[in-house]
C-alpha cells in the first residue's frame, strides 16, 4: 500500500463515520517519548519519521505539523501533492481546522490526546458549529494490518538491592499517600511509573526500560497490573502475586468501571482523555491529582544514587576508551555515524550495559548548531582536520542512567570558539558550585549557569536542566532548571547541567554532566538545610577548548578537582594507552 | 485621660453597639506605610507605637499583635495589666478570638482593613457563630477627641520636566488603560499613586511626600481628586482644574454612589473593604485589577532617571561629608543617634533636601543586626574604638528619592568580619554586573546577590531589593529581587541591591546601592534586549571591610571603577579635607 492508498483509505472510513476532520498524532497510547515503530500511526500514514507531531486530516485538505527540529525532516518525507507540511508553533490545530477545512464534525482517539490538549481544542473552536467525536477505535487501526507478531520481550525485575525498597514496600508508600489524600485508588498511566513502582524493566521500546502497560493502585496497598501475559515470567510473577493482580491490556476498562462510585485520583495533565472518559462514564468520582510516583521517585535512594554513581564509571570508562581512540585515528575518515558507532561499540563492552538512553547528537560544525540534531546517511557530515564536534549521549545500565555531552575540538581553533566554549564551561562550573538552602527552585539556579554568557550577550534556548531515572527514563519528570521551574531542588535529586551555545551555520557547544542534589548535613540561621550538587559524570573537558585566562581561581580550582576525579576514579579500569591518555586530558590547568 | 480609661471608655462603646470584639489596627484609612500620629489609633489607646499591629479588644481579654522586630517593643510599651501581647507571626487574629473570647459580634472599621483581610479572617471563622459588623464610624473617633487642628501643609507641584509628563498626559495613559480594559473608571487609594498621577507633592506624613486623599479616574481622561480644600493653593487650581475636579474628602461616597451600573475597577489587594463595600451598595459593576498606576509609574521616564541622578549626587556629597566627619571625630563620644542626627545636618545643607525617606537605622555592634533597628535614646549605644557600625538612611530631594546602607569598620577587625563582608560585597557586585535578558525576574537575579554567602552556609532573612519612587515612596511597588519574585524587570525601574549578614548579638553587615535597570541596546539571539544595572548611589564602601583576596579580578575591576566614577562625580562639589578623604576612600584596591 502506497502513503497515496493510506490517505484515501482513511477517508473512506471517515466518510463512512460521517467524519470532516481526523487527527493523527505521533504519539501512542502510552505517552511515551520514544514510540515503537508498530505504534507510529503519523508515520505509517505520511511516512514523516519525527518524534513529535499531528497530521490533521480533512477530506480534501490534510497537514502534517511538527516543530522547528523537524521542518527540513517534514519537507523531505512528506508528499506535498498529499499533504501541506507546518510549524506547530505558529500554525495551531484549531487556526489550520478553521482556515481549511468546512467541518462539522470532528473525530479523534481519546487514548492518544490528554485531557487539556481536547479542552483547548474545543475551547479554540467554539464559536465553530464543529461536534467533537471520541472515537471508540483508532480509524489507521483498520486498515493497518498491524504486525502484532512481534516477539514479546519479556520483563526482568529490577532489583531490590539497587532500587532500596521492593515493590511491596513502594505500594505501601503509595497506598498512604492515596489515604491521605482520602483517595481509593489511583489510575497510574505513565510507563515509568508502573516500571518504577513495581521494580520491573521491559524492551518494548528503545532507550528506556519500561514495559507498554498500566496499572490501578489502591488505598490497601495492593494493585492491578495491565500487560500481556506472554511478557510474564513465572519468576516475575512470583516476585509480585501476593499483592499484584495481573490482567491483560485490555481488561483495564472493565476494572475501571468497577470504579463506581470511588473516589479514583488520575493525572489528566499526563494520562489520556480515554481514562478521564471511562472513569467518568462509570461514575466513579475523579480526583485530578499529579501521578503520586512522581515525587518520591525524583528523589533516589541511597542504594540508587550508589547504582547511579557506578553507571557512571562504566558510562566514563567507555567515554575515555572512545577519546583514546578517537585521538589516535585519521578523524577524515569518520562520520558522524561511525562516531556514533564507535562510541556504542565501547559502551556494549560493559556486561551491565543494555541500551542507549537516547538517540545520539553526534553534530559536526554546523549540524551541532542543530539542537536536536540527529545524524542520518544522507546528511552526515565527514570529519575534517579542523571543526567543533558536539556529541550527546547516554547509557542505560542495569543500575543506573547516563546522559552526557562534551564538546570536541580539532584543530586550530579561533579565539572565539574557545571563548564561547569558555563562557558555556564557567555557567556548567557555577552550577556544579552552587550551593543554597532547601526551598530554592530550579529558575533560580538555572540563571547562573546563564549569567556568562549572557554577560556577553549569549543565551541558549533550551532549559539548563532536566531529571534523569535510574535504569528509567533519560527525561524524568523531578523539577527543572529553567527559567520557568517553580519547584525545589531537592537532596537526592538528579539533574543534567547542560548549558550550551549555538551559532547557526557554524558550530554548536554544549557540555553536560548529571549531578545529583545532596545534603551537606550543614544548615542556614532559620534551620533550611544547606544543599549543593555531586557530579556523577566522569570525563574530561577537552582543554584544547579552554580559554585558562577567562576562568577564576575557584573555578580553575573547580576544574582541577574535577579532572584530578575522573583520573583517580577512572584509571583503575583502563590500559597503558587510554590511562596515558586520560592522565595528559587530565592534568593540571 | 490615661490608657485605662481609654480601653475602659472604648468597651463602653462596644457594649452600647452590641459589639464583643473590636479590631484596632495601627494603619489608616489610607493604607500607608507612614501613619500620621492623628491616625495612629492603636498608639492612642494602647501605647504601642511600633509602625504595625493590631489590637483584638473583647470585653474582658485583650491583645496586642506585631511581628518579630517589636517584640520589645511591645512588652516595654504596653501595660500588662491590660493587653497580652504577642507575634502577629505565631497568633492569628482568629486563633486568638477562638481561644480568649466567648464572642458572637466582631466589629470593624472597614476604612482599616483591606477585603482580604476581612474575607480570610471570616473563612477563618467560619465554624463559628460569630457575625461581622462593619461599622460606620470608628468607635475609638468618637472617644479620641481627634487634634484636626493641624496646619492643613499646601500641596506642591511636581513639575514637568522632572516627571517627563504632566498629569494630563498621564491621565490621558491612564485612561486609555482603562478603555482597554473596558473599564469606565478606577478608584485610586495609593496615596502615592494620587500623588504620581497629578504630578504633586506634599508634607502630610513624614518621609513620603505624598498628600492624604483620594481619586477617581474616568476613562474620559478626567479625574475627582478628593482632598481637603485647605491644602489646595490658586496656583494648584489652576494648574489642574481642566481635567481634574475638586472634592472634599467626605464626598468620595457620594461621587461612588454615582458610579451605579458603572464598570469600575478596583485595586481589591491594595485597598480597604470600604471602598469596595460602598461600590457594591451602589450598584457599581467591580473589576477587581491591580492599580494602573503601578506598572506604568515603576519604569521611570528619562527626565525622572536624570532626577534620580542628581539626587544621588546631593546624597553622596552628604555621605561624604559626613564620613569625612566622622573620621576626624572621638567616635567615642558618639552615639546611633547622634550619628543619625550629623547625617541629617549634611543632608539638609542641600536646598532641595525636603525629608529623609525613611526613619534612619543607625545600629551599632548588636543594634545592627536588628533588621529593623530604630535608636531610641533609652537603648541607643554609645560608640567605642572597635566595632562595625550599620547605617541604612536615604533622602528626599524635590527630583528624587535616595535609599543608602554603608557598613563601617572601626579599629582592628576580625577577619571574619572581612570575611563575611565581603561576602556581602561579592554578591552586591554580582548583582550590580547581572546583565541579563528581558523577561528575567526578580527572583532569578536574586539568587545572584545571595551566592557567595550561601557557598558559606549564610544568608540573610529579607529580600535582596525593593523598587523606589522619584520623589515619591522609598519603598515604591515595581517587581522586588527576591525569591518569591514572579515579575520582570524592566529598563526604566530603580530598585535597591541590599544584600546583607547578621551574626545576632553581635553585628549586622548590609551594603546597598540603588541600581536602575537599562537597555543596553544590544539584543539576544531571539531579539529579547540585553538588559543590565547602572548605580545610582554615589558612596565608597569601607576599604578597611574589604578582604581584597576574596574577590575575583572583575569583582575588584568592578569596584575600582566604581570608586573611581564616585570620586569623578562628587569630588566638584567637596572641600579640600573632604577630597582628601574621598580621595583616599577611592584608592585603587
Amino acid at each position: 500500500m502506497t502513503v497515496s492508498d493510506r490517505l484515501y483509505k482513511l477517508r473512506e472510513k471517515m466518510k463512512a463515520q460521517k467524519l470532516d476532520v481526523f487527527l493523527v498524532p505521533q504519539g501512542d497510547e502510552y505517552q511515551n517519548e520514544f514510540v515503537p515503530d508498530y505504534l507510529r500511526r503519523l508515520q505509517w500514514l505520511t511516512n514523516f519519521s519525527g518524534s513529535a507531531g499531528m497530521a490533521i486530516i480533512g477530506l480534501e485538505h490534510a497537514i502534517v505539523l511538527s516543530d522547528g527540529r523537524y521542518s527540513v525532516q517534514l519537507r523531505q518525507e512528506v508528499d506535498p501533492s498529499l499533504y501541506e507540511v507546518g510549524d506547530s508553533v505558529s500554525e495551531s490545530v484549531s487556526s489550520w481546522i478553521k482556515k481549511r477545512v468546512k467541518a462539522l464534525s470532528i473525530g479523534f482517539d481519546a487514548r492518544l490526546h490528554s485531557k487539556n490538549f481536547i479542552d483547548q481544542l474545543q475551547r479554540d473552536l467554539s464559536n465553530t458549529p464543529l461536534q467533537f467525536q471520541a472515537l471508540d477505535k483508532n480509524l489507521i487501526d483498520d486498515i493497518w494490518q498491524q504486525e502484532k507478531t512481534f516477539e514479546h520481550e519479556s520483563v526482568v525485575a529490577f532489583s531490590d538491592e539497587i532500587a532500596g525498597r521492593s515493590a511491596q514496600e513502594k505500594l505501601k508508600l503509595l497506598a498512604g499517600h492515596l489515604q491521605t489524600q482520602g483517595l481509593d485508588s489511583f489510575v497510574i498511566t505513565q510507563l515509568d511509573s508502573v516500571a518504577w513502582m513495581l521494580n520491573v524493566r521491559g524492551r518494548d521500546v528503545p532507550h528506556n526500560p519500561v514495559i507498554l502497560s498500566k496499572a490501578i493502585l489502591y488505598a490497601n496497598g495492593r494493585c492491578d497490573w495491565f500487560v500481556e501475559p506472554q511478557k510474564l515470567t513465572p519468576a516475575i510473577i512470583t516476585l509480585l502475586k501476593d499483592f499484584v493482580s495481573f490482567y491483560n491490556e485490555d481488561e483495564c476498562e472493565k476494572r475501571i468501571s468497577d470504579l463506581k462510585d470511588k473516589k479514583v485520583g488520575l493525572d489528566t495533565l499526563r494520562s489520556s482523555l480515554w481514562y478521564f472518559n471511562r472513569l467518568q462514564e462509570c461514575g466513579a468520582q475523579i480526583v485530578p491529582a499529579k501521578d503520586p510516583v512522581i515525587d518520591i521517585r525524583a528523589c533516589k535512594t541511597s542504594q540508587e544514587i550508589e547504582g547511579m554513581r557506578q553507571a557512571h564509571i562504566k558510562d566514563g570508562v567507555a567515554m575515555v576508551r572512545f577519546l583514546t581512540a578517537l585521538s589516535e585515528l585519521d578523524v577524515t575518515q569518520e562520520t558522524e555515524m561511525s562516531l556514533d558507532q564507535r562510541l556504542l561499540d565501547q559502551r556494549r563492552r560493559d556486561f551491565d550495559f543494555r541500551d542507549t538512553s537516547f538517540e545520539t547528537i553526534c553534530g559536526w560544525q554546523d549540524h551541532g548548531a542543530i539542537i536536536h540534531y540527529r545524524a542520518i546517511p544522507q546528511t552526515a557530515h565527514n570529519l575534517s582536520h579542523t571543526g567543533v564536534l558536539l556529541l550527546d549521549s547516554g547509557g542505560q545500565y542495569k543500575m543506573g542512567t547516563t546522559d552526557i555531552t562534551r564538546t570536541l575540538g580539532f584543530g586550530a581553533l579561533s579565539a572565539e570558539i574557545k571563548r564561547n566554549f569558555t563562557l558555556v564551561l564557567k555557567g556548567h562550573i557555577a552550577l556544579s558550585m552552587a550551593q543554597f538552602p532547601q526551598g530554592t527552585t530550579g529558575a533560580q539556579l538555572d540563571i547562573l549557569a546563564r549569567q556568562p554568557l549572557w554577560q556577553e550577550g549569549l543565551d541558549y534556548a533550551h532549559g539548563t536542566g532536566h531529571g534523569v531515572g535510574c535504569y528509567l527514563s533519560v527525561h524524568e519528570e523531578a523539577t527543572s532548571l529553567s527559567p520557568r521551574s517553580k519547584e525545589a531542588v531537592k537532596a537526592g535529586m538528579v539533574l543534567s547541567n547542560e548549558p550550551g551555545f549555538y551559532k547557526e551555520g557554524h558550530y554548536g557547544i554544549r557540555i553536560e554532566n548529571l549531578i545529583l542534589c545532596v545534603d551537606t548535613g550543614q544548615t542556614y540561621f532559620d534551620g533550611r538545610a544547606k544543599l549543593a550538587f555531586e557530579t556523577l559524570t566522569l570525563c574530561p573537558y577537552d582543554r584544547n577548548l579552554i580559554d585558562v585566562d577567562l576562568l577564576t581561581r575557584s573555578e580553575l580550582d573547580w576544574l582541577n578537582q574535577y579532572h584530578k576525579k575522573v583520573f583517580d576514579i577512572l584509571s583503575d579500569f583502563l590500559n597503558d594507552s587510554e590511562r596515558r591518555w586520560l592522565q595528559d586530558a587530565t592534568q593540571v590547568l
